[in-house]
């Protein structure tokens, strides 16, 4: 047996319109933190990291993003489907190494090298054709 | 300051057109090992838990559902989105008083008392409307 790939659920991705009422929401309604708040010009978001466990248990977040435009890829999902959840992303201890094995198990990968994501992790997605129509992105995280 | 009432992404839960063939992908693909699997007729699934995380981190999973027909919640899901994210459960420490403190904050609640979700968890379901376009479920574990 092989250890896992993925390690925990670092992030459920949430495409929203309006990120600071979706900030107030999920602070007032369920006591989450904003743990950073980016622009990320790549991705076409402005995003804020809202911490749900504590990170002595490996830290995991809900990730509420509002795409910059409609023709960014988060804006064409809330065009296409409404706000609701987007991807999820799940910790890997060495991306670079987790992208090569899944290359060799022929999935399709958005992204061949890892690129800037939230809080300085290095990032990269997987196709969602090639994963039961899930947008599924592996996280490794600065830490 | 009052304590987060969301205190870890327990699952993300996946329609899935087959059980057989999703568990066996994410077995082989991402190394998950499976928790449980179970039917459950209330909510009208065949599905199963695979573990993501180790325990000692407050274990979370990969829930895969597959319907047990077309008119049930995830065949309907199904049908009109195809496979993808369908929701996500987040851990609380007591379903009953997350319920009553969200009900006082006027968010729309799927079910008003808990029931029986996967590995013997106490379960409720948030309506999406209420937040953001996102089913949500709460999950107060066996242990």
């Amino acid at each position: 047996m092989t250890d896992p790939l993925l390690t925990r659920i670092d992030h459920v991705g949430l495409a929203v319109r309006d990120l600071d009422s979706a900030v107030a929401f999920y602070t007032a309604t369920f006591g989450l933190r904003v743990a950073g708040r980016e622009r990320n010009d790549a991705q076409g978001v402005e995003e804020a990291m809202l911490t749900v466990s504590s990170p002595d248990l490996g830290a995991s977040y809900v990730q509420l993003l509002q795409p910059t435009g409609p023709d960014t890829p988060v804006g064409k999902f809330l065009e296409q489907r409404g706000e609701g959840i987007h991807h999820v992303g799940y910790a890997v201890d060495d991306v670079v190494a987790a992208l090569a094995a899944l290359r060799d198990k022929d999935i399709r990968l958005v992204d061949e090298q890892p690129r800037h994501g939230s809080l300085g992790a290095s990032i990269a997605f997987l196709h969602p054709k090639s994963v039961g129509g899930v947008l599924t992105e592996l996280v490794q995280s600065a830490r």
